[in-house]
Formats: C-alpha cells, structure tokens, sequence
C-alpha cells in the first residue's frame, strides 16, 4: 500500500543523439520506443515501461521523478493526502504520458515535480517468466546488450534548500520511512534517506538549492560489477567523479560519474534490507566525510557543488 | 502491514552444548541468552532478540518458526483472518516466551506451528545507532565474532503434502505473495516461493511431509562470502551437502550442509528484490533441476529426502 | 631457461564441427586455423599460435602436451637430456607442425607422448602493445568473444601407473619443481603437482592408466569468474562434473566438466606463486578427499575412473 | 636461476612503536622479532625471516632493497656483473645482518642501496606443509591476524633521475625482464615495470630523485579483498591516496595509503602472469593517465610528488 519505488526519472539533454548512445552503449539500457522530442529506456530486469525518459531541450534540467504506487486506491488516497497538505495536485490522464495511463503530478516542497503513478505499460524483462535462467547471458558475438548492463534503477538523490522540511512532506504526507539522517553542528538534518521498497534508499534529500537533481543511481548486483562497471566507463572515455568507493550512509559500495551532457550517474550496490521497524541511523557533522565516501573519509568540492 | 520477516526458528537439539558451540563458533551467531533447557542467538546485524531458538529434547526437531507483524493491530487482524480460515488459534501473554511479548500461534495446513509476533525486545545491531562503521570490524586478536557471522537469518524452508493448499493459506490468510512456483508434469504446485520482505522467499514450501524442515537459511552479503563461508565449514569439519551453486529459483548462490545434530543450515545470498507487482516465475517439472540447482541441473536424494 | 610452460594440448575429437563450436562458443577461445582434419585455437590474452589443437579420429584421445622452452639451446640441451635418460626422441622439423618450427618428440615413462619446441609463431594477444585496455572488452552488440573466454590455458593433469617414477623423470630430467604430493598410507606418491611458471601447477600426475588425459585447465582471474564460468555452462546445458569448489592442494578455485565429446575441461583460479625455493606440501592419503575437493571433503567416483 | 623475488624493504621510522603497531595492528604482518632499534615483520604466507625492516631514525627514508637470488652461486656471479658494471660491491658477512647469512650490497645507478641474499632463514609460514588448509583461518574470538594481512610482499617502485639508464642496469647486469614501459613525448623512458618473479612487477622505476621510494606493495588474492582492505584503512582512520582503483599498467587492482609516518604502502591484485617471452607493453605520453590509474584517467600531484 502506498509508494512502491522510483518508477523513471525524466531529464532534459542538449543532445538526444549522444544521450542516448551513451544510456544505451555505455550504460547498456534498453531503448524502449523514440518519440519526436523523446527517448525511453529501461533496465534489462526491469517489467515496466522505462524507467528513464530522456528530452531533447536547450539545457540539462530534471523534469521529474516519477514513483509508482501499489494500487489504484493508493493514487486518489495520496492525491488527497498532498492536497490536504496544501499542495496544487494535477491529474493527468491516459495519453499524456507514454508509457502509462493516469497519474498525478504536484511540486513538493523541497521545489520538484513529482509524479505519482499507478497504471504502467508492463512490458516484462529480458527474461522469460517461465524457467528463467537466473542471470542475463550477453554473449560477445550476437544480440547481447553492450556496457555495464545494469538490472533496474535503484534511486534518486535531489537537493533541497530545506532538507528538514522537505524529508517531513516525503515522511508524513507520502509515507517514505527515513532510514538515515546527516546532521550539521546545530542538529539540523542536511541530509536524509528514505525508501519504500525495504532498501537503503529510494529518494535521498540533501543540502542545496531547490529543485536539483544530484544524481540517479542504478542498481549492480555486487562488488565485482563495479569493478566491471569502472572497466567499461573508463574504455569509453568516461572519467569517474569518485570511486569505486564505499558509503558509510547506506554501507553501500558505488561509483559516480557524469553522461555526456553533465547529469551526475551513480552504480551502487550493497546495503542493508531495512524493514519498517528499522531504526534510523544518524550521522554527526565531524562524520560527514566518512558517511558520505567511506574510504577517502573526506568529501570534494565537485561533489558538493555540481548537480543538474 | 501484516507480516514483515522471519523473526526466528525454534528447533530442538540431542545436544544443547554441542549445538551452541557450532552455532557460535562455526556459524558465527552472537549468544544472547541461555536458560536451562534453551539457548538464543542472534546474528550481528540483526536488532531483535533472537533468529534461533535452540532447545534441548530427546529428539531433532523443528518447534516452530515465528514472523514479526509491523503493528500491534497486525497481531489481531491475522489472528481474526486465521480463525475466520477455521484454524485454532493460541494467544500467548508476556512472559511466556523468552525475549517478546504477546504472540499468537496456530497449526498451519502444512502441519507446522507459526507463532506472529509484534513486541519483541529490541537487542539493537552489533553496529552502533551514530556513526556506524558500513561492515563488521572482526579483528583476528580480539573479541570479534568467530566463524561465518552472517548478518542476519534470511529465510525458512518447510514440508508439506499439500503444497497448493498450503500455499493458499499463506497468500490468502497471512498476506505472503508467491514469487516463484514448481509444477508437476499435471500442473500442481509441488513447491512454492513467498515473500513478505520484498526478498525473494521468506518462506517456501516444497512436496514432503507434512510439518517438516527442509532448511533455514543465512543472509550472506556476495559470492565471495559464499567461498569464504565455505572455506570456514571446510576447516572446521562440516561437509558441505550441495553446493556452492546457484539456484535458478530465486537466482541466489547457496550453499546446504547440516549442524552437527542433522538440522540442514543454508547460506544465501544475491536474489532480485520483489515488489508487490512482481509477475510470478513459473517452474515446470522438466526444468525442477535447473531450478533448484542450475549448475548440476539434477537434484540429489538427500536433498530431496533429508528434513527434520 | 628451460620449459616455461604447457604450450599447446592436442586431443582427438569424433565430431571436429560440435567440438568447434563448444570450444568457440561456450569456452570462448578464438579459432586461429583450420586445416582438413584439424582446427587451431588459442586463448584471448596468449600472444603463441595456439594452445589447443583438436584433430577428427574415430575415438576421442590425447595425443600429446606440448611444453614451451624458453631459448632454442634449452631445445638441445633437453634433448640430450631425454636421450641420457634413455627415451628415443624424434626430432621434427619446420613444416611438420601447424604454428611452429622445429620441436622434439618422445614417450615419457608415464606413458605420454611429450613435445618440446622453442619456435612458435607468434600471433599476439587480443590486446594491443601499445596502450592497451587492462581487459578485455567483451561489447554484447558486437564481434567480442561468447562464452566463459578465459585469458590462457593452465595446466595439464595426466595419469600414470608409476607416479613416482614418472614425476623423477619430470622433475630430474625436464627440470619441474615439485610444488605438492599426496601420498598413500605406504609414503608412495599417488599424485604430483609441478611447475617451471611459477604457478601451483603446470603438469601434474595422478594414479592411473598409463598415457591418459584427466583433465586440461584454462585460468581465470578470480573466484567471480568462476561463478560466470559456472552461469555459462549451465546456460549452454554443460552440466558440471565438480564444482564451484576449491582444492586443498594448490588452494584454486575450480570447476570440472567434460566437453560434448568426453574430454574433461576444467577453469582453475586461485593459489599461491611458488618460486623455486618454494617448500614442497605433503598430502596424506587419510587427507585426500580435503586434498582433492576441500569443500566436499571426498572424492567421487566419476572424477577418480573417467579420464580420456 | 638469478633472483628470484624482493627479499626485503628496510626503511627507517621516527616512532619505532606507532610504526609496529600500524604494521602488526592494520597491515596484519607477524612480528617476528625485535632487537633495540629495529623490528622484523613477515606476511602470513611467507615463508623467509622477515619481508619488512623497521629502525628508528630521526627522519622517515630508504634504507635498501634486498632481492633474494636462487642459488648461492647466482650471488657470486651477480657480483661480478655488479663489479663488471664498475660500482663497488661490499659483501656482508653471516652476523652482520638478522636473519640471514651472506650477503652483497651495492649502490646501483638510480641511487638505491640494494642487497642481494640467497642465504635466508627460512621460518615457514603461517600454513603447515602437510595438509594445509588453502586459507589462513582467521577467527573472531582467539589469536588470528588481526588488520588487513596480506599473504605477501609483492614489489616495490623506487624513484630516479635516468629511468632508462637505470632500467638498463637493473636489465642488463641483474636481469630483470621489462614488462612495460611508460615513454615520454621524446620516446624516453619515464617508467619502466620489471619482473623477476613472473609477475607483473617485482621492481618498478618512475622518474624522480635519485634514490626515493614511491611506495613498496602488498599482494592481495582479489578484488575483494582489496575492498576489505580499504574498509580495514578507513576503520582504522587511514586514508587512503588513490582507490581502490585499477592500473592500466599491470592491470592491476589497487590502493594506495600512508604508513602513520608517511611511507607509502599499496594493497595490489591481479594482473597477467609473464613469463620471459611476454611482449613488452609501451604506453605513450598522451595516455599516462590512464596508464596508471585507469579509471580516473589522470594522476594526481600527490602521487606523483610525494616519496621517501
């Protein structure tokens, strides 16, 4: 009941040529269909529509984050709960979008449009539903996918001038269960994580203007695929922002690097499997750098600064 | 709401020193308490009491397996759906079990003893709450934990003649939503794959005796761990029964092997992490190999026969 | 100075095409040549003209292993050395041989036809000399390699009646250096591990019919890989013989299986680099089920009796 | 024949306590024996005395680098070559150094003092030689190795003025094989990898002041290990200098980090296996940065500025 997971992320790319080589050569997703101004794109394991839509636009921007819902029910019960919040709720119908039939859409307080949605195309995996293999077999000779090939989208990390304010609206009002919290000197949150789908984080909020996208991350399923993953960006020319590196917030293990056009991209793995009754876990501003990259123990300007 | 996880195994034991020893040193569990006919044991990154229950009787056995439910409205509400199924149910006060409150049990159709549960004494992690390091520290020289130390325990196991039947009173009544299912060649279900935590199985079912133990299962966080688990029953005398493999159910690697009293212990790890709109995988009867182990692609009798 | 290692394995197959294809498609090695009996293939990161040789016969067989040394006169000097001990060695010139020069040929006492040759055509590696990627590039839209694509060839496990005996005129007369031996209850040597390359193993000997193949091993570059190996074959209905395990003696990761025709292959990981100072282990004959399988801990009887 | 592999790196500390208690506590070397101004240390699967030498010294340098050679002929004849080479050669005599007997020094044209030793006391590992389990059991509760404990010393990477001179010398008169080389945009040499082991590299030269240490190397068996190894630096408070990340040269795995005194130390894995014939890779000026960390593409000032 309620938010199930990160449904797609919708940016905007000076160039929808490269962008989508690079997300579908280098990231290895799936194009799923092309429209005028529009590419689609989803991972090989995952069953719905796309979990990425890229827009040819004059500049790099984030248009949204889309999170699907469990059940019909769950869209009017949540459009209800942000209109009470006070918050303008647009519905939008079968046919506005590609992809799905009704969502809502509001901006939420930390100043993104976000996208509730039940109703998606389901297209299933790359694999069969009936004796599956339990792994993508991508052949070197014949119609495989290329690049690090990762099997879903994990999460969306987005920047808020409000962390505290905007993590209680994502909390109260839409139902994400924190599970950890980045505090400054005054205990003030300028970071929180929060997830619906029993994982470390499915939105993560942090410090700064609002509106921005920091980073989209996919899923990888171990240590070694990030090696793999590191292996394939750097043959393709793309240098990593950091890593391969470790997140004290989240145990998780990760790269960060940029696609072509300057959105900030994540490969992260690892983690706990938090269950509601997971108790929150904070971090203090003299921990900061561990919390963030585990090993180098210190965060960069780049990082700090640069998002979308 | 309703069923969150597995909280923990009752078994009995011929051998109550012999069988804390292995499950300490060999596996690795974190002794948490003992009394005089039981001991309990958690594992290191688990927050409540117990996961294993080990009791001493003339006899191996399999006691009960107990869920945690999110709220305490959980509890009633599957106690009414349990009775409105027509099965007898039990409820327990405080102070009747060790390390948890009130709890309610009745005798599933598959013949076992299911004990729910919402209040259990919260131990906390091996980790702290503040600036928590992303890993176990378990320094060769001093007190670290011993042995495999899997984080948690994942899943359990159990026999039933009715699988179908069974399977239903698990999604109908409790909520369990089956991820993967094994067919006959007549099209009945002889095992059944459910998950309450968004894990591919906290609770499985295959063809056997009614009220029997196939296996509980430990979380291990990759394949390397895999190895080094294996490495550690090697050195310590524990022939390993499959493995390590992979399943094509589920996906995982694994490996099987017994305690040292005959009760079949897994390590797991890897896996696709469900949500409620996961599209169910069908196994037919000519794949059950490859199913259940995708490297041999057969199975073998003691696997199939040996259960408590 | 001296051998450097196993340069090629040439064995009879019954159906030149079906070994082809699974030598191609699911090992991943690249065909070099192929001539009206024979196909020649090598793996990706060996830079020599081939390390299998499979020829069509009515049966499959082995018809010999052929060792790489290091300088022309080590050619000379070996010879002498196997006439001294009494073995007839033919000479065979430029020409005689697909890839290379001038070689020797003789029957060691284990009942082996041996070749030793200095002159092999080099066709480099799959990597460039200059500024190569530290991988390689495996794309799946493109001509990248199928199937598992070990870098190299490993090893090569013969058997013999005599072990003892045979392994003096490996060590004694070629010059390899004995890394481990496992003894029968009476000290006499039922298997032995040798080396020049400064790995676990290059050649070793196991109890057996005279002039028989137990197995030859390609290397792959950690424990993940064997796990992808073990993916691949099992995709490609390759059940396996043994494994994912380890071995007790020379500490590699392992998994056996047999082509399509019968001859056992084997991917090998793992252990230590001996130098030639290196202080040779002992197994014990009450020890040679962890010697042989550490996990398992016993031998089975399929891998002890079928050999080619 | 000739050396055989790094025997040794002495280097002096200005807290002989800290520095022990680094090595033994977060590296995990045994100690192996302490005299009034030095300690010894070995790596759990080194066999020799000792691989590291601490003194105190009112500042952190370079003592020597000691290489162990096969036969105690082969010191004979390398001192000659020394001699023939025109530098003076000083022989040491059993007591004049711990641990071992004879020995040769001489101070080569990069302006390291280097040694030469056959005669070595042999300690064994940490593994017995008759049936040795193929992993160092490191359990939690008692007196296993605590800290990162590679199995051995790899290699070290020494600085110097005239790298191509200095390569010829260490080729010519020693017999190093030069498996890679780093070329400038005149075509010389501003690093050179060498190997005497059949690795990668057992002795490297990168252009800098005569005489300075870079860094000497740790083995480790995989990529695993190497994120274990920096969760073990960063619990610990060390951070690191670069990665993990991987070596265009080489193709290895790596970390670098600083020795509480400022030494630094590399954790490293992987790479191909060379034997004598390997082709010599060449990386050119435009492709450094990949040459040495491949997925960051470029170097750091710190990394190539900071030495001892």
């Amino acid at each position: 009941m309620g938010i199930l997971r990160l449904s797609h992320v919708d940016v905007t790319v000076t160039d929808l040529d490269l962008a989508s080589a690079y997300y579908t050569e280098v990231i290895g997703m799936v194009l799923v269909e092309r429209t005028a101004d529009s590419v689609y794109l989803k991972c090989w394991d995952e069953a719905d529509h796309h979990s990425l839509r890229l827009t040819y636009a004059p500049r790099v921007g984030f248009d949204l984050m889309s999170f699907k819902v469990e059940r019909d029910d769950d869209l009017s019960q949540l459009e209800n709960a942000v209109a009470r919040y006070g918050l303008p709720v647009r519905r939008l119908s079968r046919g506005d979008s590609v992809g799905q039939g009704e969502s809502i859409r509001f901006e939420t307080p930390s100043g993104h449009t976000m996208e509730l949605v039940h109703d998606v195309r389901r297209l299933g995996s790359s694999l069969p539903r009936v004796n599956p293999q339990p792994f993508l077999y991508r052949p070197g000779g014949d119609g495989g996918l290329p690049g690090i090939a990762p099997p879903r989208m994990d999460h969306v990390l987005v920047t808020a001038e409000e962390v505290g304010e905007s993590t209680q609206f994502y909390a109260d009002v839409l139902g994400f269960r924190v599970t950890e919290q980045l505090l400054d000197g005054h205990g003030h949150q300028v970071g929180t994580w929060m997830e619906r789908s029993h994982s470390p984080h499915d939105l993560a909020v942090v410090s700064g203007p609002n509106g921005g996208l920091h980073h989209f991350a996919y899923w990888l399923d171990d240590w070694d695929h990030v090696r793999d993953a590191a292996d394939i960006l750097a043959y393709n020319g793309i240098s990593v922002d950091v890593g391969p590196t470790r997140h004290g917030i989240t145990r998780g293990s990760t790269i960060y690097f940029f696609d072509p056009l300057g959105t900030r991209n994540e490969v992260f793995t690892g983690g706990y499997r938090p269950d509601p009754d997971f108790p929150m876990i904070t971090w203090t501003e003299d921990n900061a750098g561990r919390a963030i990259f585990y090993y180098e123990g210190e965060l960069n300007d780049r990082f700090m600064k640069v998002h979308t």
